[in-house]
């Protein structure tokens, strides 16, 4: 029988789990676990009930409130290339198995956050491949039929979100392992931009190039996996800090390229559906710009003709010598080609890599990003058994590229086609525009109720997508300030959007002390309103409390926003109603001559408010 | 007959050009190309009159006023495997020498400022060597000695400095190529950070981690030649951009890592010389942290033990495969060695390359940088001849490492040996830090008069190594703001500090427009005052003229200072005595309760000094 929790999002989860005794919890876990099938290719290994039982009582160890940990009980999968303690590790290759020491830093940080790790998930070996198909541990349909592929190599990662068994999932992604499964699954994929997720503990595919990724059911779920997931790990030298002035959001008008003659090999049913999500995003106010894509194909072809295969064979160099029958004859068969790559042909593609880089800053300069398809095909096992190395290299079509050339990747389904299998597109942008990819992703699936993975669960539009607005927290190290706002800066008033430009999040609100009046200034436009401290001792000044919000800017863009006040306006000091003193708008002396008091409305929102009601036909905003 | 002109500065040749007529002018070039020797081996090929008067014919078709062009007929010399439009390049190897169909754009760009190339410099052939003996043109000798080597690649290109025949001239550092034969040759050789340099029309080593570099005699030459050079080009994968928050200074009190256990191979002279350098470092205020070097001297491993040969193979390739003989016996040896080397092989010197890399920087946290030997000997030819390979590789021990590890080098005069040879030592930190390097070089050399190269021309302490202050000009783009300091921020007063820790820049010094006055507040530490904007229609405060300085602040750093801004001052908008407005200091009206009024003394700085003046007991600051 399946399981009520088939389809949950993380939030339902965590309700669930947050209201329920710690057996409860635990025992829903359990419950999961016990649904699952031996035979399932989606899995490597199921967690018993006692390694269940285990992360709940280390859960309970943490002495946290479960309230405090974001993904309390809920389950997640990471692909088996990836360390759980207590699990093997096997790469998809039984002669390559071993047990880790400790988790992958990435599983452990989801698990100190509360997930719970219940099994597993299968891959093509070694996480070559963009199918699914290329594994001992029986090859993983898609969600949607057991006639198709699920997509590779994080098969199985992509079939346990499709299938809604867990709300997310672990893969990996070099090539696109992390983006093709989501499209057959019909799961969002997001590929971090590379260095951004710890790779400590992870099996290498390329390591120079390969990224931990996620599959959810939900942007908000992917967003909050990331939010969590994406630190800096000292021990992983290919690891890198999150920029304090991180993108959320490409505005309202970004620019995307798609490739002016899209390659789908033949196939028909997929460019309908590819052409009907560019006219969602054009409806969205995003300027589709077709483009000759040559250049980014051939930077794509540099991955598997070229010798970055090269990095795949130092990792198995020791099996390939002592036991070649262990290893997938396909997979061998691409890694030994690595054999014939010099050091100094190495380089040479490493020059050219870097040119077509060059050239693709350069062609692709003003432009935000990409939409492509996420793969050409939906390809049937029997179709790939045909021809196992070609259908592979065109699924690589549109993600090949991506982490050659240093950017962040964003899977999302894009509706179904008339057999039912599901059509995906992927956006594509800068390196560390993670964030702003799910903000335009949010933007394009929050219209309409969709079809969360192969479930017959439907999302509320403008609920499960949603994206928390208060994420991301930019690193404390990066560097944040915090800035009051009193005037038209406050949410929702017209100067609201020079801190959004600039990234800024809203730590808090609350009100100044009682120390200061508020005045409307003279000859301001938009209407301004002037701080002003009251002085000890000149009884004609009584202070009061005056509403404020506080937000957290990123240090390198205050500059930038205080290039944007005018006189008598000025960023000061402003004593809070507990006491602190954060940076904030004050006002010079002259300001408030013929300034008007508005004091006793509380703040500049209170003032604004019976303006429009009092005068409305004046329009003063 | 020896020219006059040897031993001449840049600003010397300069100067001395801009007051002649354009035939004294090139005249004066003519003569000292007239003087150079064809069997000289530091050159491989010497201008003829037609080359010099052809590019004099250029200079005046830009249509500048010569004293517009910060080079205007300085002679230098480019090492022969930097294009010279006109000049053969042959990287000392007559069978792979071509005619360039234009200048490398690192000559254009000089070229255009103003520079004459007077001939192209002798290496060791393709730039593979530290010793400047393996060139079919020639051995170079050390300007001091025929028996003792030049040092390499840029054996020619430092001799000719050394010798003051040019004030400067261009080398390439891979591996060292640009320090060496500056120590060899007691010149300044500075070797900017990856990429600051075009290198299109380069004959590459390794191009992953070539670097144009310049030898010159002064600190001063160096920093301009590197402010008119330093340009990003498109043309040029490799080439970045200087980012616009350069650090121009580590301070007064940095702090510098050197070798625990400086090695010197035996060598007896030079390690005295090396402590005496030291101690005088550390009388400068520059804390001396004595570590392990281990890390570094791994990384220095990994470059001509590794497969990074693989890169100087790409470049001879053909040449190996059809015509062995016409390459130097050492370097074919040293470049065939990447036959053996794999593209796994790379890889995982790479990864070794990238935790090498994490090491260092976790082992130097904290460290502004290193002082090392520039190298550890002096070598004669005899003794190289001897161990052709040892000798070389010892003599990379301390520059090997800098390019991997993405660092900025710069090479000084550290004094002479008993035997007349000359010592030098080599200031490293991290990327992009090459003005700051400069900085500190100024402050050890401009300490007392000292040789220039082998001439018998000492330098005037505090003239001509002193740094243009106004340089760099980070680049607009990157973002500078401008900001208004009327108080303790002012030069020379006790918060200045933090307007340098955050690379500001003085812009100007003016005053306020006449409608301010200013304030000493009460009750601050350090005593600060408030600007404070008159009232239009209020007689009672007649505004006056105050003394301000306007400094230039990266925009990124413009939070950080903010944060430092205590109540009841702000940054708000401050109006010039031009008119204009720029970001400055004001006050909130709250403090002027109880301040003193200051105006009469023109601004904050006057009031200072009358108050030490009239109340020197009182130490008020």
């Amino acid at each position: 029988m399946a399981p009520p929790t088939i389809g949950w999002t993380i939030s339902q989860w965590r309700e669930a789990q947050i209201a329920s005794t710690p057996e409860e919890a635990a025992n829903r876990v359990l419950d999961l676990v016990a649904s699952f099938d031996k035979s399932d290719p989606a899995w490597i290994t199921i967690a018993t009930p006692d390694q269940i039982t285990a992360q709940f009582e280390a859960l309970t160890k943490l002495g946290k409130d479960s309230k405090d940990l974001p993904l309390f009980g809920v389950p997640f999968a990471p692909k088996d290339n990836i360390d759980a303690a207590t699990f093997p590790t096997t790469a998809a290759c039984p002669a390559y198995l071993y047990d880790p020491e400790k988790d992958a830093t990435v599983v452990a940080i989801l698990k100190a956050a509360g997930g719970i790790v219940v099994g597993k998930t299968n891959l093509d070996q070694f996480a070559t491949g963009l199918v699914g198909a290329r594994s001992p541990y029986g090859k993983t349909p898609s969600a949607f039929s057991d006639k198709h592929v699920s997509g590779g190599s994080s098969a199985g990662s992509g079939n346990v979100v499709g299938r809604g068994i867990v709300p997310f999932s672990l893969g990996t992604d070099t090539a696109g392992s992390g983006r093709v499964p989501a499209m057959l699954n019909n799961a969002i994929g997001l590929k971090p931009t590379r260095g951004a997720f710890s790779a400590t503990g992870v099996v290498p595919a390329c390591r120079t190039l390969d990224c931990v990724s996620i599959f959810a059911l939900t942007t908000a779920d992917a967003q909050l996996v990331f939010s969590i997931a994406a630190q800096y790990d000292e021990e992983d030298a290919y690891s890198r800090h999150l920029p304090s002035n991180l993108l959320t959001s490409f505005g309202p008008k970004p620019r995307f390229a798609v490739p002016d003659k899209p390659i789908f090999y033949d196939e028909t049913k997929n460019p309908v559906l590819y052409a009907h999500a560019l006219e969602k995003f054009a409806d969205l106010g995003v300027e589709i710009v077709p483009q000759d894509f040559s250049v980014l194909y051939k930077l794509a072809a540099c991955l598997y003709e070229g010798p970055w295969v090269g990095e795949r064979y130092t990792v198995i160099a020791d099996l390939i010598k002592s036991n070649p029958e262990a290893i997938d004859p396909v997979v061998l068969g691409i890694v030994k080609q690595a054999e014939k790559f010099t050091a100094a042909d190495l380089f040479k593609y490493e020059y050219l890599r870097k040119d077509l880089e060059r050239a693709i800053q350069k062609q692709f300069a003003g432009i935000d990003g990409f939409i492509v398809p996420t793969a050409p095909l939906n390809p049937t096992f029997e179709e790939l058994a045909a021809e196992p190395v070609v259908v592979n290299s065109r699924q690589g079509t549109y993600t090949n590229f991506v982490n050659f050339a240093d950017m962040s990747a964003l899977a999302i389904p894009a509706g179904f086609r008339d057999d039912g299998l599901p059509f995906g597109v992927t956006l594509i942008s800068g390196t560390f525009n993670d964030y702003a990819l799910l903000d335009l992703a949010e933007r394009f699936l929050a219209k309409s109720p969709r079809r969360l993975g192969n479930t017959e669960i439907y999302t509320k539009p403008g609920v499960d997508d949603k994206l928390i607005p208060n994420i991301p927290k930019t690193p404390k190290a990066g560097g944040t300030m915090q800035l009051a706002v009193v005037g038209a800066h406050l949410s929702g008033l017209p100067l609201h959007y020079q801190l959004t430009e600039l990234n800024a999040q809203l730590a808090f609100k609350t009100t100044t002390s009682a120390d200061y009046r508020l005045y409307h200034l003279a000859n301001t436009t938009p209407p301004k309103p002037g701080l002003r401290r009251i002085i000890p001792g000149h009884p004609e000044l009584v202070g009061e409390k005056i509403e404020l919000e506080v937000y957290d800017i990123p240090s390198a863009n205050f500059g930038a926003f205080i290039a944007q006040v005018p006189p008598p306006l000025a960023i000061g000091s402003v004593e809070l109603e507990n006491g602190h003193w954060v940076k904030g708008f004050v006002c010079e002396e002259n300001g408030f001559d013929g300034a008007k008091d508005v004091t006793k409305f509380g703040g500049w929102r209170g003032y604004v408010q019976h303006m429009k009601h009092v005068a409305p036909a004046k329009k003063p905003f």
